[in-house]
Parts: structure tokens; sequence; C-alpha cells
């Protein structure tokens, strides 16, 4: 089975192709991305995928393609014409070129709006509120659209937040929800923006990329889109929680209304669907610390930005 | 103030143009279309939309804009890719050419699906099962966002069906309704596709080009679209009174139920947003039928479709 992956070289491209590895998957990768860090065992393949010709050579010769590549919510809202050529256009175009072939996509919770009123189900037909937001759902649709025709296989796949992002993650308005795990391990002072009541959908990114990793090598062909479990968690949970493990860090709370607005203030969730489908999530908390602890890099020291 | 109509040349264009002339309506009118049956006193442009030479030509110089143009939804199940360009790919250009102007947007009540289950009401939110109902609803939410953004002001009017269009209007599978008022008029037999209980969301051409040069020339942004005021009339209910005002018509039933599912099994709808925001729709069924046979051209007997 040849594989191709897009946003290979972002963070949770790499957990993928760790997760593959891994997994020994009887998989060939081509690995797409801007460029690349380091050279590695894989096929890589290093440009713009806006670019036609980019496209065409990651598209040519894959069974399937898991699609990571993306300009974040908060790059996306200051340049909304940028959003529509990397998170709306080429979607759309991947799911021409994909045609009678597999493609995941990764989907975002952002669809549901900053703060969604009431709990989020599998039958919540979501409202965006972002630029981001709003290509996601779209592309969501055209996906949906695709599958109901015979297009193609595949699914999209909603993805909660991904804990622990590197430091100071460009473009994500959500770092704190990082930041908070580099400064708990490094034992430094550290202002969350959100009060202790705070809530946010997490899940790890081996948990993540094992979800999007279930999806690209399963069969079938899901229109709707499926919500990614994740575990609801209060910020002060948290918090608590890395001080006892780390008993010299200093976190304290701050709120930031616009960032609690944006991030924080997630209601409950229910993913059957996902559940039935075979993708999983940390059960608790502990189990989500563990995770996310086991992979922060070595030296998450370097380049740790200023406090909030 | 100066108004571009496109899609101005066809059936709903067209009532759109009388209105603004039986108004006497202060707009310098410039009328796009792919090409136009006979002159008029307005200024005329014929060509392409998907031209980007020919959208800067349209889009230059108004200060409002009302786009009709589209691929119908038969059509456009039949060529997607014809109604991404089309359907998508155009409005989206659109939206981002008319920034800091007016723009409103023709869009379906196909985007609920056909025979949305439950009553259909302003905080409904849809989701389409067509490539028509998918690119129109997926324009919404790029409407949506861009008025979020504060880029234009405008609103996407979701229409109902149309009644009367011309005998056999190309692309539309939902002819019948309108075919029957033809068949009445001419005194033929005609075998409506749908049981008497079928139910659909009607409003004359008429009232529809009210409500959409109520939206050109108003003020205001709406974000989110606006489902304008209809009539659900029963199929058995228009063929009752269509056989008293026509003796002779001879007008039964024979259900298809593809029909039924796509045209005709429309549940109760509520509209007060649209009420609250001046948009109007005939209030019974005897003053949409007369709306209708007002408007009929006279000479209906020419290119009379066969019987179903």
């Amino acid at each position: 089975m040849r594989v191709t992956i897009t946003g290979a070289d972002g963070f949770v491209g790499r957990a993928v192709v760790r997760r593959l590895r891994d997994m020994g998957a009887a998989a060939e990768l081509l690995l797409v991305d801007r460029a690349f860090a380091e050279p590695g065992p894989e096929r890589r393949l290093a440009g713009d995928l806006t670019d036609p010709v980019l496209l065409a050579a990651a598209t040519r010769e894959c069974d399937a393609l898991l699609h990571l590549a993306a300009l974040p919510g908060g790059a996306a809202e200051r340049d909304p014409a940028a959003s529509r050529a990397i998170n709306l256009d080429l979607p759309l175009r991947l799911i021409e070129a994909m045609a009678g072939r597999r493609l995941v996509l990764a989907g975002s919770i952002a669809v549901f709006g900053a703060a969604p009123t009431g709990p989020v189900e599998d039958h919540t037909v979501p409202v965006p509120d972002s630029v981001y937001g709003t290509h996601k759902r779209m592309v969501e649709l055209a996906f949906a659209d695709a599958v109901r025709r015979g297009a193609l296989t595949g699914a999209v796949l909603r993805l909660p937040g991904i804990v622990a992002r590197p430091p100071a993650a460009a473009g994500f308005g959500s770092a704190f929800l990082s930041d908070v795990f580099h400064a708990a391990r490094t034992v430094r002072p550290y202002v969350v923006p959100v009060a202790p009541d705070a809530t946010s959908w997490l899940c790890s990114v081996r948990a993540c990329a094992a979800n999007l990793v279930h999806g690209l090598l399963g069969g079938g062909a899901e229109a709707a889109p499926v919500t990614l479990p994740a575990l609801r968690v209060r910020m002060g949970d948290i918090v608590a929680l890395l001080a006892r493990r780390f008993p010299g860090a200093a976190i304290t709370h701050a709120e930031d209304p616009a960032l609690r607005r944006a991030f924080a203030s997630y209601p409950p969730l229910a993913t059957a669907r996902a559940a039935a489908l075979g993708f999983t999530a940390e059960p608790d908390l502990d189990a989500l610390i563990d995770a996310v602890l086991a992979d922060l890099p070595p030296n998450t020291t370097q380049g740790y930005p200023p406090c909030a």
C-alpha cells in the first residue's frame, strides 16, 4: 500500500510517521511538507502543495493519502485569502485528485465555533465562527458529498486540542494548553491565561496519531465527519495534577476572556460514533498527562517562551 | 446606485428587472448573463462569469450586486465539476470581489436536503444531500464569515420553489411544480408525479422578485442565511383549486417516489426572522395561484412538454 502524508514534518505528522514505523505498517510512505528538518528512511517531497505540479506529484502514485497540512487558526484569521488557498482550495483539489482512492482529512473541532452552546454530540451540526473553522466545515461538506456520490473512500477526522505541541507553536492561539506542560516539566513559573474552571477537549499527540493511522489504514467511507474522542478537562485539574508531579512548579491563573472564549469554553462532548469506529482517547487525566509527558522532547528548556 | 444583476435573463432575473422597473427604482442597472434573448433599456453584458475578465467587468463599477446565476440542481448532480466552478468558485470570487460593497446571493432550500426531518425553523442548521445543496451551503458559510469579518454587507436569501417556471425548464427536476399550472391553464390532461398529500414550499416568482429586490436595495448585513417565507402546500390542494378554476383540466396523480422525496416531502416551515426583516410571501394558496396565473406568459401552449 502506497501512502502519502502531507504536513508530514509537522508536530502531528511526525507522530503519525513514528506510529507507522512503530507498527511496522506495510506501507510505502511518501512524506510531503514545505521543508524537512532532517532526512529519514521514507521518500520525501518538499514544496508547496498549492502548486498543482507538486500536488500531482504527491497524489499520482498513492493508494491512500492523509492530509494534515493546514494554515493554523490564528494565521488563517489574519490572512483569509491564504486560508482559502491552503485550507479550502487545496483540500477540494485533493478530493478531486484522490477519486477512486482513500483520503483521510484532518478536520478540527474549530468547526463548532468557540464556546459551543450545549453538549456536542454526533448529531450536532456545527456552525463555525472563524475563518479556519469555516474553511474546515466547507471541506467537510464537500467531502461528505464526494463520499455520497461514491467518488472516494475515507473520512474527515475532527481533531480536538492536541497536547503538548512544541513551545510557542506558531499560529496557535491555543498554545497555553501545551505550554503549561512545558512550564511544569521545567519547573518554571507560568501564568495559565484562563481560570481553573475553564474546560477544553484534549488528547495526546500519540492518541491523535493512532487515530489518524487507524482512519488511514482502515476501510470504509464515512460521509459525515467523525469527531474524534477527547477528554474534557478543567484547566484547574491539569494544573493540580502537574503541581503534584512537579512540586516546584509555580503555576497560577489570570483569565484572558478572549482566550477563555476561544479555547477553553468547551461543553460536554459525546463521541459514540467514533468509539464504534474504533477510535480512542485517553480515559482519564492521569493517562493523558502520562502520555503527554512521555512524548515531551528532552530539551524543552531550549526555545521556551516567556511567561504569559 | 449602480446595481449589477447576474443571471439577469433567467426566469427569476427577468422578474427582478421587471420589479425594479415597476418600482421606478433609482438604480443604474448592469444586467449580466450568458446571452440575452432580446435587447432592453439597461446596459447588458453577455458572457461567462467564470471568466475572470468578465467577472471583473461585472463587478468593477457597482455598489451592489445580486447574484442569481447558477447551475441548477439536476445539472449540478450530473456534473459536479461544473457545479464547483459555477455554484462554488464563482460566488466565492464574488464575495472577494465585492469587498466593501453589498452582495446579495440567491441561496436555496436545497441546503436542507430532500425531505428534511422535522420542522425547519430559523435555528435549523442545514445538512445538504446533493451537489447543488452542498455548494450552496458552502457559499453560505463563506458569506457568513465574510460578514462576520466586516468584509461586505448583504445577505444570502434562500429561495423556496418558485412557480411557475417556463414549461420544462432545463435542469430542474422540480418542473412538475410549475407544469401543473401550465397544464391547467391550457386545459390539457396532466399527471402530477407525486400523490395529493405531497408537500412543497412554494412562492410566486413575483413574490420572489420582490424579496430579492428588498434584500438588494435594503441595508444591513445578515451573516446567517435568511430562509425566505414560502407557503407549504399540498399538491392535492393545488390540483383541487386549479380544477375549480379550469373545469376542463384533467389532472391526476401517479407517484414517482424519487420526485416525491426530492421535491415534495417538505415539513412545516417557520420563517420569523425573514418576516422581521420585511420579506413576504403569498398568505394562502388562493393568493399564490392568483399570482402565478397573473404572470404566466400568454402562449404557454407553445413549447408545452409532453405529459409525464
